[in-house]
């Protein structure tokens, strides 16, 4: 089930086809979940900004921390020179140095220079704690697991309790991956906004649907969550743009009736598809296109958006789950179902 | 009418019993209001953090920048010193040079010494664009007027179309200046934390109220507005903690309909009323009180809700207003009569 | 006398034919000087990015603030929109509000509709604190003196104390305005960039002269000063470039054997003149030239030779004053000349 | 030898006894060195605070990012929350992911609750890429390297090709890892600030020694380098203080004749011994010692100086090194011997 098929949808523009971040041309995303015996719930979502090779063919990128409470990898090199040359992955906190180091074998394969005879490599990884329902000290994300997602990169893609989600929690209930797309119209074409989220934020009782009711629901835990938020586009933007229009994920979670609290590693990564950087630039002086700024309020408005619908995505799909230690969360639609309308 | 008058209040903390920053012990507030003949609709607000004198008696302060397009004075040092020396002006984008000239002249009556045989001085000066009905090209506000609203300051504050506020707009709504505040325990001990809000920002028909209802009234403009946020607190915080309290102003913003829009300042500065520091030091190392990290979550939820109640106070207690160019804002307040309920 | 006279050009790089920043095509240089009595010893200093319309055809800029104990004025909204809007204005801590108003005024004589029909206008404005020569209460600057030294710019300059520097101390010697320029050559075309600045910094016996030699001369006093260095280029940079060339500044000012004291506000303003953006962009998506990432080593190198040499240049150019309460600043030359050889 | 031995000592400030990070009480340094076969030139160095549970008695800390081209880890957490809960770990570029995992499993022991029953931990490992002397593609490094450099930590440290510092270039030069010390005086007590670095910079020919000389020696290649500076002391500093200081590392490296090239990750970290933070705090509202700002200069020329000593003695203690493919780094120590006096 998707958000707009239990009346969640979130905003006034109009989605793309399949409503998800693979309506931005290019962009695949894979999942690899893990669910072992009683206490093993995890896994490794891969986001790929084009089929290519990205090590050769990056794509500029930006990064915005809504709250830093986090461990995620690889950000501090895209804030300085706003490329990404990797995959992204998402996993658990624990997770993040497997994914890493599969970052790496792969981009050796990618380029055989890389750290000889050309720079090294900026594996870009985030992460939240699944630590409720998931062992996060079995250390279960291997190296392969992460290859293995980004293997099964498509364009079709599951929400809900898969890859990266699978052990998330978000409000008290059953959290997990979720994505939503908007559709933009600038100077006669058509582009698309996409936002992909890793769900695993807020407090039992503070979830506020697009309708404006709240979900007095959810069991009640310390928050040791975060949300990471990956938003695609191909309407070319520059890094400082990129920067901006990643910012307006904070205020799509907020929308949902999050406040960003002191234990959630809350952060945002943007990418456009627009362009492709070859590792060599070809020139010593590039031509680029890039969005006049004033027609960037709709960017702004699709990342909220999309953002907010993606959180409703996200738990909207999910299925109760038991996991570690017998922890238990609900899932919304169930919540939904029992609710006096 | 407050906010509350028209059950716009916002979220679960307990409010204060002025329901006003001025709930935190020593905050006063000072309004001018400059309305003459048709076109003349601006002011000056000035929030004190205390009573005495401020640049031989510093506070701790931090700022936090949802979205920089706007033309506030004296945020720089703040991030770097971490302390407000100063009272804080609001006003007019035009009449931050008029305020800043005002608040070095008040200094240097504080202290002689000032850029003599001491340090200089950091006014703080913050602004949203009220051109809309205010003729901003006449530069109405005066060093004169800004010294008068910090005259002006005492505990008992008007919200709507007064001081900075008297002719901001917000949501294609008559805006202005709005508070609120919560109440917080701690250890045993009662603490609050206070938002004055000047509410200048938004898109007609994206305003959300408390209860979901989203208002499709406000005519339409383009959006040139801003919204500056005050957030005053007695609990003990130092500069990082401050910051991260002044980030979820940001939330309470977006709570209320808003994404940040690209032409909107929208900027939050966060101080704590717990210390007194002393212009030059009385010993090289110092004791100060801190709020153990934990408990900051409590700050960040009211900091939210006070913001987002604030937010309502100002455009609740707005009159409709002509001004420029025959320019009108109507009042939130006749729209939601004229609702359907 | 420039530095290179004295023997005191820095670095490798070739210089510009002017050794300047107005070597940069287009740029501008004013200056206006304050000398009345015992007391005043301030000014005005403009930097033109070009000859045309500001508001109206603005360029590409980024701020880089190394120690932010100071009061420039508009840098928070370049460091957003990443543009100048105005000519940028230097001049003394408390004549930053004068010059404020003078660039509103300027950017409405070049636009009616600033404010009223389009967006208002971000003034930028850099200090430095002249108070130890100067009798900074005066507030002696007036906003036809920031006028005056707009209508003044032009491609030659003077170095030394003049302009804002007429006032200023480095390393308890003389300081003032320097500026220096280096050439490069990108692609097979020749390009510039041009370092100004306004110095004002350093303790006295920590300079440090480009052969290695320390110069433990000047009279102690506490710094409460700062350094403002202006950068200009042609070649096509965009804001996250800008803000990496701005940051060699530091790297420039530390050559010279500062570390950036405490009391300092050291910042650095770099902006590209490669591109004129008219203040309604033409097409919804825009072209640009940039360069290629590879390539910004050479213009770390130049901005750091070109600010070190030209602080060299404020310093050698500057001579003796004596000024406020008959505070009293040698000239470099002076303490060279006297030196054992 | 050391630094001091060859006459590179740099600044005016005493050095401590043993001139190293290690003067600082309580803090530890730990080498692993991985020298195998033609090819492998690569190591560990831990770095701790103080002989602990880290985890669950952490210290204050804050980053400076001089040039963000890099990969270590952990940063942003210690941004936001202004504290260190493990040992640093310095290694190669593609080392960090087994350095993470040694901290995640190390952290497990130290408190079995992490991630299950508290928080997860926020592992803090820095690097440089070392792939000129070692064949980084091998993946040298081990966890149990990791935990080895960890468990011999000790008060005695070592300078040169040694631990992280294995097989490092600096200036074209042999590289390494490097320390020097200062004491402080301060209200009749004495303290001390160290700093640690990982020296892999600067190309070749732009080496400057404390008297000014500079190097024109080094084997050219591509500058994919990068500086770690840690800095430790045991003056009571917040989160904003130890950033200010932190980011006084880059002067230091300014000094020594860079420019902080556009390939070179150049970042340090600063931490102080002088508090010791419980995971759990005893009290909602605790008490701590702060330095008054005013005194802060001190602390900044003492970071600068011991950070440009520190690559000194790096440097200087470095013997000439053959790795990976042949490659060959001279040592300083000959090149200056080979020098006309």
């Amino acid at each position: 089930m998707r958000a707009r098929d239990a009346g969640l949808g979130w905003g006034d523009l109009p989605a793309g086809s399949r409503n998800a971040i693979t309506d931005v041309p290019g962009v695949r995303v894979g999942h690899v979940t893990l669910r072992r015996g009683e206490d093993i719930r995890t896994g490794v979502t891969a986001v790929l900004p084009h089929g290519g090779n990205l090590f050769r063919e990056r794509v500029p990128a930006a990064v915005e921390i809504v709250n830093g409470f986090g461990k995620s990898a690889g950000l501090m090199q895209v804030q300085e020179l706003g490329e990404l040359e990797t995959p992204l992955l998402l996993t658990n906190t624990f997770g993040v140095a497997a994914c890493t180091e599969a970052l790496i074998r792969h981009a050796i394969v990618e380029e055989p220079r890389v750290g000889r005879d050309t720079s090294t490599v900026n594996p870009v990884v985030m992460e939240c704690n699944d630590g409720y329902l998931n062992d996060i000290q079995a250390l279960a994300v291997t190296p392969a697991d992460a290859a293995a997602a980004i293997q099964a990169a498509g364009e079709d893609m599951n929400s809900g309790a898969v890859g990266a989600g699978t052990g998330m929690s978000c409000f008290g209930l059953k959290g997990g991956v979720g994505t939503s797309s908007r559709r933009l119209r600038i100077g006669g074409d058509n582009f698309h906004l996409g936002a992909l989220v890793l769900a695993n934020y807020g407090r039992a009782g503070d979830l506020r649907l697009p309708d404006g009711r709240r979900i007095p629901a959810g069991a009640g835990s310390p928050e040791r969550g975060s949300v990471i938020v990956v938003i695609a586009t191909d309407v070319p933007l520059d890094h400082r743009q990129l920067r901006r229009v990643a910012a307006r994920a904070g205020a799509g979670i907020a929308w949902t009736g999050s406040f960003w609290g002191h234990g959630s590693g809350d952060l945002a990564l943007a990418f456009s598809t627009a362009e492709r950087r070859p590792h060599e630039a070809p020139q010593p002086i590039l031509t680029r296109r890039v969005l006049a700024e004033a027609g960037i309020d709709a960017l702004f408005r699709a990342a909220a958006e999309a953002t907010a619908e993606a959180v409703m995505d996200a738990i909207v799909a999910a299925e109760p789950m038991t996991g570690f230690r017998g922890h238990h969360r609900a899932a919304l639609r169930d919540v939904l179902a029992a609710m006096p309308s």
